[in-house]
């Protein structure tokens, strides 16, 4: 099963945050965790960021966007185990990168989770709302889903 | 066999609905709710949504379109089960998205059940009338159908 | 065999219709009525109805195509079994959306069945004469048939 | 082997034609006889009318050239059988859709048999072997044969 | 192995032609004798034309040129076998048709072999010599031979 | 192996040509002699010549290239046999075709092998030079060698 | 497991570099160094190597890249043993190529290792924040990663 | 393994170049000396000789390509044995052609080596740099390395 629905947690003054129970499947074994494409951070399973790994050996490495995208993907991640409450550190230049205070906002998206400052989160759903009509025509001409 | 046919069905004062017994076949195990792309609500069974999340997973996660339709279809989804009379529960903030008051149209659209107000239904129903034989010769172009 | 050849029929006050012995192959298991692209109805045998579904699910479900031909086709839908004298019952708004009256033609097209009043077959029969050229020289860049 | 040469026949006053004895070979189980796309008659064997039915199952349904062939093809085809002469009896309207009176040129075209009037043969040869340049550029460009 | 070289022999008066010993192979089981698409004639043996058969089918009918094709080459074409002393009679239309009187020259053209008046093969292979680099620019580009 | 190295020989008076002794293998069971595309011969080893035959196969009939191709390479082919000196004769029209007198330059060409005066040699051998850069970049283009 | 990371190290006296040791997996065989195709140093495992020169056969020789490439990524590379304490010796040419002087920042970029200069690396990272949105544009194009 | 590395040797007065030794892995079976593409000489060992006229076959032999690159690379070509002491004779229209006085520049370029005059390796060098990025572009569209 992916990962589904939205929800919101605070973060303690350590930095560790907790990820909601029907989130964890799928993370007992750790987690890589590194900065999203947009101002949010991403949790990957170990077996999606193989299977990225795999799709990415298929680019030419004579080519900029894999070398950029690999300086800043795999340059930045770290792998994070959750702790015995199912918390894990957010180090502090990722929170910085992903403007998180007090509270996170943690979005089950399919074989990611995606973890937002609230603020943040508002603008980007707002964003998509608008985008979703060129969004799915887009995906159609793509025959994707 | 597919969804099918059309129904009108009246929502009881806890937001409760009732799906007509010939589309209940294949909910048994549990469906998914989440928004449509236009006004209406989407259910999904749990092997079209399955289905649908392997198509996802064939688009590039460093492509815009994945990323926001992974956030508005799986972070807006919920699980829900039909209760003992074949009945589902609708939340308050769905009910609000497809504007549903006293009745809803429940239409068998195949793979999936939409869930309409009356109102938002015969204004699409007009709509798709006006375009049929532009959509034809899309999916004739398309040589899907 | 293939659905072949044209036939005149009268519907009986009930807004039953005879269908042709030879047409009937194909239909001792039941039946889809719907309405046709055109202004005529059609019926599809169980099996080609199925095999439409199959080819349904190729397209994408973010199409506007896929959505509006689902909700039209699958919506508007009905299944009916022939009667012990061979009948079906055309229920009253598909009689309306074909302007079905006294006689209705019935013609073998291949797959499925069409149903027309006679004054629309007389009139779509003169258009695809006019229209036949054009059409082989599509067919033959389809490298169709 | 496929049907070859060309042969002049007189219809009888009942519209039966002989079909010639070295074009009989596969026309034992019966034939369909329908509409040219030229102002001929074509005889096809089950076996090529067949795998016309197959050809024509790739074409979405959604195409307007499918529905109109379809009409046109089946919806005018009548299954006969020679008889004990080697002969078939020829419908009225069909001689008239291809103006037959008192003879008949009979075409072995290679998987069908046409049937002209010897005055249509004769001006369709003419404009053959004036466009038969540009049809073997074509074909050459096709690829085919 | 195919057919090979250029040979010129003499028609008698009753229209026949010896086939040269060397060009005999492949034709015991007899051969077809049609048009060619020059100011020739072609001789095909039974396996090669039963291949052009198969190539051709997969034309679409509804081409103008598969129909122009067959209506020539398979309307014009008649079987023939050696007799004893290896000569076919050629029919007058035929000969009328490649201008052929006393002599023709037999060229071994691989799959088939072409029958040629004296001047038009002159004239011919002036032709051929004048449009040769053309002609392998196009070859190379088919990446054929 | 494939043909390799270039040699110069001299021809005897009665037109023979010693193949160097080094580019007979292969050549033992025969070979055929036809012209080349520019002014030289063209040595090709049976096998060599059969698979000419299978791509040449590959063509539509109706294409121009294959029957100018086929009527110039195979119509002007000679089957020859080395004889017990490891010579073979060039007859007259072949010798004048490529200008040959009283030297021959043999150029080992891979699968063939190419017979030149030397004149013609050095020729083409300063125009290839003066093309090399242009032949590389097309080469490379179509992702040859 | 790819390599992951960035690590900062200083080089001795003598032009050594430690290998930070969570980046020794895959190394231990041995390892090519050899100039980036930026202001880098590359270190790739033989079996990445290996991997590249199999991609690189696929190039026609005849193109200007494949000759460009294998001479300056085959021709400046050099094979290179980790010794017992985890460094590798950076040979002078290519600690000027990369301006290396006392510091080095080695960062897991996936399949092979990056060595950088601070400056330069600061350098290059501002530069990939800038152009990510249109990397990642151009990497959903190529339906990549 | 394939050829790495750039390495200096001197031509003894009989025009005898010693290949380094590392070098020589491979050509144990001999080699083929031939022209390269651009002012240099070229080493194949033979089983990338023979993969390279795999691919040669490929091409049509209607095509000037094809022609071009086969007369000047095969009929330039001689095979060369490595003496006990792991010299390669180098004719002397080679050293001519390669500009070659008392020292060679000898390059590992993957499956082949090439042999420079010194100073004309360091223009291609140089050359090679200036290029460098527009050849990382071109591999990349051409999804090779």
């Amino acid at each position: 099963m992916s990962f589904l629905g939205t929800f919101t947690h605070t973060l303690d003054s350590k930095g560790r945050l907790t990820i909601p129970a029907r989130l964890r499947e799928g993370l007992e074994e750790g987690l890589i965790l590194t900065r999203g494409f947009e101002s949010c951070l991403m949790i990957y399973p170990h077996s999606v960021w193989r299977e990225q790994t795999q799709r990415l050996a298929t680019l030419p490495r004579t080519s900029t966007e894999r070398r950029v995208f690999t300086r800043w993907v795999y340059g930045g991640a770290i792998e994070v185990a959750l702790d015995s409450l199912g918390r894990i550190l957010v180090p502090d230049h990722l929170r910085a990168y992903a403007e998180l205070q007090e509270q996170a906002v943690i979005v089950g998206a399919d074989e990611a989770i995606e973890i937002w400052s609230p603020q943040r989160h508002d603008e980007i759903l707002r964003a998509d709302l608008d985008r979703l009509p060129g969004i799915l025509d887009s995906l159609s001409e793509r025959s994707a889903v």
